[in-house]
Order: C-alpha cells, then structure tokens, then sequence
C-alpha cells in the first residue's frame, strides 16, 4: 500500500517514520503547506517522495492511505476528498471541527467501505491497555469516579483552546475504558491571554451514578499527567509522568458502616496492598499504523475509528458551548 | 486567662496541648459528650480539668474563652451561648452551618466587644506565610488563575459532606492569598455512597478575568495536597506532601507574540530558574492561639476572624447550592 | 514494674510516653544531669517523679527497670551498676563503646539472671517487620548484596562520629534480616569539620558470597533513608522517606544466558510486576517497650538483645579501625 | 571532512546522526564486524557509506576523522592504526583497556599533531555543564565531599566489569568539576554472577580533604542517577532522573560552634532556601561532536581529550586492583 501524509509539524516526523516502516507501506509520500518543513523532511527521510501540491494526489490511483496531520480546521475538507477518491482515511486528533462534520466523513466511509482511523494515540500505548486489561476483568468492580489532569507549560495552539487541544487525549481514554454512557456535560475555565481558554476544568455525568472530571491546562509551571479510577472494589492511578511504576493499582476502598455515635463516620476507609504491573514498550505509534493496516487488509473497522472521534468531538463540542456560558449543563 | 474547650475529637488533644502550653493562659478546662473520650484526655493531660456538663460552664465567670470544637451543626448554638455570656470565641472550620448564622454572631460579637476567632489553621503555617509574602510583593505579579487539589482516602464524615470537610482549608487560603473578589460559583460532583457528596470540584470565577479551581476527594487512593497559582510574572506552587521543598517559586510563564504563520502559536512559553524558600516550622497551631489570645490583649480582630468564617461558609453554601443543581452559577 | 529512665534528651520524651503508657508499668522515674531538662520533662509529664540523683536509684529495690539513654561512654557504667544491683536494663544504640564492654555486661546479665534490651527501635518498625516476613518465606531468594542510605544534614553529636551515631540503625536491621556471617568489613570516609568523620562508607564482606554497603552522611543536603535487598529471585527497596508505599518488592532479575557474540551480555535482565505490601502502623517504640516487658514476665530473651548490641558494636569497631587506616580490611 | 564511524552498536545509531549533521562533516562511513547490524544501519541511514573491512579505509586518503565505537578491547589497536594514518581520533569511553595504551596514544597524536577526542559524553549536558559553572564561580565554596551513584538493572558487559562500563561517566564529571588531585583509591564489590563484579564501590581520596565515592550497579531493582557535592557555602545535587529540576543548589551547610555540654554538638547545620537554574536543552552529543571539529579546525586540543582518557582510565585501573584485593588502599 502507498500512504500520503498531509501535513508534516510536530507529528509530522513519526508519522513518516512509523508509515516507512510498517511491511505493507511500499511508499511514503509527504506534502506540507510549507516548503522548510518539507525541506527539513527530506534531508530526514531521503527516501520519502516530497510532493508540491496536495490536491492531485488524493485523486491519483496511485494512494491508497491518507493521513491527515493539518490543524483541525482542514480535516474535513481533505478527509472527505480522500474518502470520495477512494482512499482509507487516518485523521490526527480531534478528528473534525465538529459534530455535523464527523457525522457527514463516517457517512460516506460507510457508503464507500473505506477505513477511517482516528488517531488516538494513547489508546496503543502499553498503559492504557494495561487499565483497560484490569478493568475489563472487572478487578476494580464499578468504576465510580473518573479524574483526569493533563496540564503543562505549553505551547498554545492558534486555532482552538486548551480543551480542544489536550481533552481529546483523555476523552478517548475515557471511552475505551469506561463502558458507559455520558449524558451530560459542564465546563468552566478562563481564557487570562486571549479568546482561547488555557484553562479548563470539564465535568461528565454518566448514566448509574458515575461521573468524570478532566482538569487541562496550557499554563502550568508543572507538568502533570496523570488519571484516577476509583472502582467500587480497587482503585488506579495512572501517572504518565513517571519513569516506571506509570500504573498502580490500589487495594483500598470504602466499606459502608452503620452509624454507631457523633464521632464515628457512616462509612470507613480500608487501604490494602498496591501492585503496579510491567507495562509493554512497544511505541504506541508503531501499534496504531499496524492496526489501521491490518484493519483494511481484514475488512473490519480499526479500533480507533470515526465513531471513537465523533464521540470525543461531540464532548468538546458540549464542553466549548458550556464553557461559554461558565458552566451550564449540556445534555447529550 | 481560662479556656473551655468543648468537644476533644480528633483535634482535641492538640487544642488542649497548644491552649495549655500559651502563657497567658493559666488553666484549660474540657468537655465531651462522650465520656470514654474525656477519660483518654484526663489520662494525657493530668492538669487539664474535666468538665461534666457543657452548660454551666458557658456562663461561669471563671471563663474568658470558648474554644468550640464539636460537629458544625453545634457551632451556632455553642458559640451564640458563650457570646451572650462574654466570652471570647474560637470556632473550627467550618464557621457555621450557613451565611445567616455565621452573619448573627459576628453581629453578636461585634455588640458585646468580644472576638471571634475562626480556626482557619493553614494560615499560620510558614508555607502560607510564605506565599502570602510572595504574593504580597507582587512577585507572581497579577494572579491569572488558582488551583487547589485536597485528595486521598479519608474518614467520611457523618454530617456533612466532603466540600464543607476539605474545602475550607482550601477557601480560607485562597482569600489569604487573593485580592480579589469572587463573583459567582459553580460545582459539580458525586454521591457514590449516601447522600453526601465524597467528589466534588468547585469553581469560583472573579472579577478582572481571575479563577480558581478547588478538588476535594474523600476516596482517592492517593494522598495530593497541591496547589498553583498561576501569575503573569511567575508561578507558584505549594505541594503540602514533600517533606521539605513545600513551595517552589517557577520564572515561568508566557510571552504573547505576534502569529507568524500555520504552525506559530500566537503565544509562547518561557522556563526559567525555579526557586524553593526555607519554611518557617513553627506549628501552626502555636501561632493560631497565640495570635487569638493577642487579639484579644490588644483588643483588635484576630486574622482568622468571624468575617473571613462568613466568605468561606458563603462559598461552601454557594457550591452546596450548585452540586445538587449539577453546576448551575450561582451569582454571590 | 518500675522503670527509671537516666537521660531524658532528644528521645527521652518518646521513652517516658511509651513506658507510661505501657500497662505493667506502675511508675516511671526519670533523671538528666541537666537542670532545664528535667524541669521540660516535669511540665510535659506531671505524672512522672523527678530525680536529683541517678546514684541511689539503681540500687534501690523500688524499681525494676534501668533506662539508660545517656551518651554513650556512660552506657557501660550505668548499665553494669543496675545490673549489679538487680535491675533489667534497657540501652540506647549503640549498646557500648566498644565490644568488651558488651561482652561483660552480657556475662554479668546472664550471671543474675536479667535481661537486656538494645534499642534498635527499627526492627519494630512495620516496614522492617515486612521485610523480615518476606525474606523469611524466601521471597527474594538468596540475598546477594544489601545496600543502605541514611544521609541527611543533621546535628553532629558530639562523642562519636557519623558510624557510631547513624550506622547502628542499618546494621541491626541488616542482622535482623540477613541469616550470614560476616567475614570481613572496611571503611572509607571523611572528616571535613573536626576529628569525628562526617561521611563514611562501610563494605561488609559475607560468606557464601554476599556483600554489603552502607552510606551514612551528617552533612547531606538531602535526606535519603533507602536500602536495597538484592535476591537471586526478586529484590526489594525500603524507602523510609516515603510517606506511603515504603517497600516496594520487585519481580527483577537477572538470567545467565550463554554468550552469543560481541555484542550480546552473557546475563540478561527481567523485569516483572512490582507490589508495595500494606504496613502496619502501630510506634515501634510500643512494640519495642511491649517487648521488653513481655521478655521479663516470660523469663526470656528479648527479640534485640545484649548479642544483638555485641554483634552491631563489633562491625562498628571494625569500621573505625579501618576508616583511621583508609580502608584497610579488617577481619572479624 | 570526512568521517568513518568504526562499530555500529547500541551508540552507533546516535554518532552517525549527529557526524551527519555537523555542518564541516561531508561523508559518514560505517563498518560494523555484524552484517546484520550494518543492513539495519543501511536501511535507517541511506545517505550513509557502509564499508566492507574496517582496514583499508583506516588507510585511506579519502578520511579524516576515525570514530572507534566498539568494545574496548578493540580501542587501541584501531586508534593506534587511526592515528599511523594520519587521521583524528574520537574514541569511545573508556578511553582504553589500561593507562600505558592510553600513554602510547596519547604521545602518538602529540608526535603527529592529530586530535584525540575521548567521548566523556556528560561533560557535555546542560546539566553537568550548569555545575561547572556553579562551582567555578565559588558558589559552593571549596568541595568537601563528591558523592555518585549510577545503579540501575542494566545489561551487563561482556568483557568489562560495572566499574569499566558505568564509572566513566561519574568519573569524567568528577575530573571536569573538581580541580584537586586524587591521592588514592579503594574499591569493594562483589560478582555475583561470573568472574565480573555487578555491584562496586569506589573510594578517591584526595589532598586537601577532599573525598569522592561512587556506587555503581547493574543489578538494582530502581534506576538512580544521582550526585551530590558537599560545599563548605552551599552544597549541589543533581539528579538525573528528574524529568526537570535536575540540578538543585542548597544554601545549606555546617557552621562550627563551641561546645557548651554534653547535649549541644560542636557543629550546628543551616539549612536556607534552594534553587534548581534552567538548563540547556541541547543534546550533549550534538556538543560534542561540535567540539571535537572546531578543535581539529583551530588546531587545539579538545574540551574532553586523551589526557582526560587517561586519567579516568588511571581511577579504573587502580580501582580494579584493590577490588581484587578487597579493598586495597592503591597510591596513584
């Protein structure tokens, strides 16, 4: 198969290099807007052909994949010229401008039979699988509460604020390892150096008492990653930040006991033992490209794909209009 | 002078052991409902005198203070007692169960000349202290946003819920700390157990484009006492879990630049030395009773006073009305 | 039972807390030369009786117990005189000064018949105690090398240097938990300030070909409280800094693999899972005291015991013999 | 000029990157004795030479610069053979298997006018980098203590011992940072997988009492990077395990003290405020490689040369002998 990548920034390079070498990629070609990044892209990659214009080569038979890696507001636009040409579709995160528009691109990927993969990278990674193992075997039992906190001192995105920015991360992590349903949606934050939030604070009410909180922030003077489950058997966090030991699972929780005088509480904590298993190496990247292949070799829809970016867009989405009037609920 | 402390709980002994050891005070007096707890006080401290009945004592000319450490729902009614009697007051966190009480025996203590003096502990820790003279000196410059996390696996408490148990630790800093006015509040959380919240995030927006962020968690397996402040000039943050290195000064922050193209953020960020101030280690408490007992020599409003009990219990009230509303603004 | 307790400094507080509050203790007795410590001592515990000579005390038949935690060139004095006169003795660490002083009052103890207890307080810590637990099942497999940090900026004592005041703590916990005899031991290090070195390192040499080290350091500017256990099947880390999560067992190794090439190891590593066991959190000092007592009420050893001192005071002889010549090895 | 990169392993990949991307470097050559490993080299780095014998080119014109990347057994007889041919040498470290290669090479470039570069890589962060210039400048006053440890689960060397493979590093820095004279050395450790010790200890004693240790490991469970350096002002600790923060200053020392009883120590601590300064970024190779050109070109001698091969090599001489002999004080 022969991929084409449109738009080669800062992710640019590990697309390339992931693309080039996955064993049913005969071909790379690359196309961005601005000739240094392309110059700086070849003297990197001298076996990947540089292409002037992106227009003809979504038409040519000669592409099988695109891989679209512009800022978000052209997704749709080339997303949908690639599907209508018959190419498989891998998009970067979040995966459209909106709702309407990811609605319109699994549409026509359905009608067509292509592939359309949304690239939530975090879903590959060696740790997000390992919590998604854990609570599958229901080792934490219902998941109560969901907490999120990805902030740093980062660079601002010209184009969309902070939710749009970094949540798609944790909403697609959200997704994959919760099995339940949203149905509404908060936000609150402050936008203190232009029109766009740097700091936003989303709350998510789901379906038999469970709620979700993601806390992103581009104007942090430390960096944090790192997730809470809180399960009504055990609990785990997730510290992205940390060398090793990223996961840990914790044998503690909240036993309900009967009232018994003012000074004894209605419920007691116990806290256990905590172990924190080894987590896969492999890059999160290589997996996806081997995934979004294989898922077209066997006929299937991948793991990641439009529907996963819808849901996280329909989020961002709730979250923006709610943010906008400080906090109002969203229904989804 | 001659203290009452009525309720010796879990902060009973420290009360007792910091009133005992102020030198202006010549005896301490306690009283507790439950008498199995009284015994372990006798037992600790031999020269504390053990009270059989709260009532009398309120109205004893003997007693100067009244120190109520009971459950809040107690607060109102205890302190109110000891006002009209003449004594001075210190009241726990939280102040009162509600604005109105707490508006009642300010107007209380303000007619009989007495003082009020309200256990917002965190203040007098060198940490605070410290930050407060950071601040003070404009060296974060203007304060853009505030963010507090108070989590871990913690007795549930019977009467109320995990905002009005954790928050006002929080609340009472944030004043401290901040110049500014809040304007209006909104909170959202879950009751994962009974009909008490043990989740919640409160935000509170102010005037002149400032926020903050408060997370308080009861069933976090992991223990995160954390704060940032993020200001023009610089950013701070008090991390209450090292051991030594508590506050860390960041030369951080971000220089708004003109756009220069697709991929140029219309700001960047700046990473300069970070620094972390020696800590006072005076126990906070000590500094508490000493500056409650001064106040009321020098006869002027302690720090921690009646009003700043009334601002945190109006926002507690304010999240409160929020949380059951899922985080509908209410305006101060 | 009585307990005179001789030498009320720095942990003196801590022993006259725990032996009041221990249920076969009827009265605790107390004496320092130093005026001002006992009058500390008198206002903090009014129920303890205060003596004006530690002379007449040990040979009077009022008390039971001797107490001896006072520097260490009076360990031997006193302690001989109390056993003379009839009395079990608890010491400080290190037991002596040196180990014929041990071996006398070891002689003189099991001549009358009474027991002495070494204050290793740390093998009744829970962290320690779990170790001991997991060794013992064999967990780790043989243990191959130990290694200890106990570095910090903290007060020079005044008699001995940085080994005799630090290294006690590590090296019981070492013979606690290791079932090896040691061959040989060196010692490297320096004095910076005055006579007494500030930084030593200690090698101990075992048979079957185990080896270990410990660091100690009054003039560190971070503190460091960790050990290693190298096992042949898993391995384990003791952080006593941290505020949870203190052991952590590692299922890391390494396997013997043939040599294969130039660039191939002849041994290659495993990394596993990794659990931190839930301690229990009860003082050490209570244990320590309950374990004392319950040694003379059943006519038996003490779990640390007079052999217990002699063994860790001969490695620190060996390592002052040996730091005074650069490391020279001494054979034990 | 042109560069051949002689042993394509672990490091390879990282030489050819950045001698490719130096700006005065036309051509990069690579032999590796492991076809495999040259077909993988091929394929990441089609701009590259892949040579068929590593002889002739050491002889040819068409070079000027020989980079010996293999096994140190190898690093004589190819620098040897290098420096014949009138080509500059970069050697990996450690320099060479013993000080008299060392000696050999060292009066060989000397005779030819060439350059040896020994790749002392860390001299190159910002890191070490940012504590040269702290303790140039008298920051921390003169250095009492230098205290390192590298440990880690790492893959052991086949032909070397942990002290070879690991100490270069710490004891470049060392050599870079300190500008005392080592008197003498001793060395504890132990092997306890084949003839190879896994665990050292390394002792340097210096004139004017000045102490250095270094602890290195290939069979810890936990990764730690770590060096203090204790100052008679401030004392320094770097951390290379820190995502940030790596280098923290201390404003922390010992001030001398009359003894005043028996209680009070002759020295009392100070602990101030800390600072950890903002480092550079760049990669240390990158510098490196920098260096060792503008030194061929301005005909000097570079920053990390066979003098400073030498002397590391000298440490891990000495410190092989008195490890065989438990100990043993070596004079250098």
């Amino acid at each position: 198969m022969r991929a084409v990548i449109i738009g080669a920034g800062y992710w640019g390079p590990n697309l390339i290099r992931n693309f080039s070498a996955n064993n049913n990629i005969d071909k790379v070609l690359v196309y961005d807007i601005n000739k240094s990044r392309t110059d700086f892209i070849h003297k990197k990659f001298p076996n990947v052909t540089i292409l002037e214009s992106e227009n003809d080569i979504l038409k040519s038979d000669d592409i099988d994949i695109a891989v679209i890696a512009t800022p978000v507001d052209k997704h749709f636009e080339l997303a949908f010229k690639a599907l209508e040409n018959g190419k498989h579709v891998w998009v970067e995160k979040p995966f459209t401008a909106n709702t309407k528009q990811a609605s319109i691109l699994n549409e026509l990927a359905y009608k067509k039979g292509l592939n359309i993969f949304v690239d939530h990278t975090f879903i590959y990674t060696g740790a997000v699988r390992k919590m998604k193992y854990i609570i599958d075997k229901n080792e934490l039992g219902d998941i109560m509460y969901f907490d999120s906190v990805r902030i740093n001192l980062g660079l601002f995105q010209s184009d969309v604020n902070v939710i749009w920015d970094l949540a798609p991360h944790d909403l697609s992590i959200m997704f994959y390892l919760l099995d339940k349903k949203p149905v509404s949606v908060t936000a609150n934050g402050i936008a203190n150096y232009y029109d766009h939030e740097n700091v936003a604070h989303i709350s998510i009410y789901f379906e038999n008492n469970c709620f979700a909180h993601f806390h992103v922030n581009w104007t942090s003077p430390v960096k944090i990653r790192r997730m809470l489950a809180g399960g009504t058997k055990k609990m785990l966090v997730f510290d992205d930040m940390e060398n090793s030991e990223k996961i840990k699972v914790y044998d503690s929780g909240i036993d309900i006991k009967e009232k018994e005088g003012i000074y004894n509480a209605l419920v007691q904590y116990r806290i256990g033992d905590m172990y924190s298993p080894k987590l896969v190496q492999t890059e999160a990247l290589t997996l996806g490209v081997e995934e979004f292949i294989n898922s077209i070799i066997d006929k299937r829809k991948p793991l990641t794909n439009g529907d996963d970016g819808y849901n996280v867009v329909r989020i961002l989405e709730a979250a923006d209009e709610s943010i906008k009037q400080k906090g109002k609920l969203i229904t989804l």
